[in-house]
């Protein structure tokens, strides 16, 4: 059931409706899961209402999280499919800029999707891919089967993990065993971005390439003032800022007037 | 790619899994658009920020939308994919209590998804459906290709127009042709909800079982009341209130003090 939706240059909508045929293009591949398509409909609905643009308390989180992925001694990226689908490249980009594993973490495992995700990857210019198959030998404690596989070179001895499009489950799981999870995700109230360590509330293909930018400025900056502008972070007052920043775009909007906010595209 | 989610009752999201499951069927069966899966998930969203509840703008406009169904010359309801897959026998019950049409309509027509439906439908219970293959053989105007053809039994010539879960365009081209339609979409500042006649915002699955008790209690009402209840309505008022409420359900939330809300399950 291939179907393009040839979206018009013109319409209001353009970079949402790409977006979501980036996606949909990837899960008739095998890359993306069915949940990972409704997923991305949840971050639709926040994105929108966040005026798809990155708030400034996701600022704050992108320069703490760069300043914690400088000073971690092992960071990695964890990937799953909707990542993949979305910022390849920039995945790469970051690996490369920041000195990050990448590993491929999912939720629905399948050994079809990861050799999906890995081509994928691999294509977009990374170059060495963890947690693919029996690479991914080793357990996280209290997870569910499958999900719980991590790879011994990656996640496993990470001290932090970024992870772009996650579920609550593993934050969870991650940040009780030690680690430092950075977490984006377009829900400031997900179960996700409240237990994580710093959550960027934004959409991950303006989130990327702002992440990478802000490694390059502080990578030669004293690791005692990075160390202390990061301890200096709460997470859940930034996660009430942009929660309130939300609600008040939400007030200002006067249907009655004629001013009409840009619409959610909502094809059935 | 068969997957139950297997969810225990205990579930903190057991509801919300439980219909992602329905959907993700019905998807397998071809009655769900891949489109319709994103759809969704901008659903879930909403409705999490409305607290999965029929709020107070969404029971009145449920009774406006009685009254109008029971005063309407000829009511029709337009199914498409997530209709069917959530909300079938309560399609057949309100078509039976308010003698209303029921026809198939499409933004991503095929004739193998309409039969889908209809098979969904007739084993609901709905006895007679429109709009299937070559029965849709008038145009709405200004609608693209597939998506504007109609039953002239049905939608071509019907007063009213209940479309559930429905796209921006449709709603403002049946607008045009004038007539009167009753949208329900849990975005309320979807196209859809600003440009239909009265917008029920809440879920599919809570709206449809009352919307069929609100016809039963006041289908033996004095016209003249219905009329001028109907009349006193004002949707983009209504549309306020409900994003009023979605801004201080949001303002009143604190991280900080632990009462973390309910979840939004994020799988990947």
């Amino acid at each position: 059931m291939k179907r393009r939706l040839a979206i018009p240059l013109t319409h209001p909508r353009y970079e949402s409706l790409r977006l979501r045929e980036m996606l949909v293009e990837q899960y008739e591949t095998g890359v993306v899961a069915t949940a990972g398509l409704i997923a991305h409909g949840r971050g639709e609905a926040f994105d929108y209402l966040l005026g798809e643009t990155l708030i400034p308390p996701a600022m704050s989180a992108i320069k703490m999280a760069a300043a914690s992925i400088v000073i971690a001694e092992h960071p990695v990226i964890s990937v799953n499919g909707n990542l993949a689908a979305l910022a390849a490249r920039e995945v790469a980009e970051l690996s490369r800029v920041a000195d990050m594993d990448v590993e491929v973490n999912l939720f629905y495992r399948s050994q079809d999707r990861e050799l999906a995700i890995k081509q994928v990857l691999g294509e977009a210019g990374v170059k060495r891919i963890l947690g693919v198959g029996n690479d991914a030998s080793k357990q996280i404690p209290e997870l569910g089967s499958e999900r719980r596989r991590v790879d011994p070179r990656g996640i496993l001895s990470a001290d932090l993990v970024l992870v772009p499009l996650e579920d609550g489950d593993r934050t969870e799981a991650l940040r009780r065993m030690g680690k430092k999870v950075i977490a984006v995700d377009l829900n400031p109230l997900s179960r996700t971005s409240v237990s994580a360590s710093i959550s960027i509330v934004g959409n991950i293909v303006l989130v990327m390439p702002t992440l990478i930018d802000e490694v390059k400025a502080i990578e030669q900056s004293p690791r005692e003032k990075l160390n202390a502008m990061v301890d200096r972070f709460d997470n859940r007052k930034n996660l009430e800022e942009c929660i309130r920043l939300i609600a008040h775009r939400l007030l200002d909007l006067r249907l009655q007037d004629q001013k009409l906010p840009k619409y959610l595209e909502a094809a059935d």
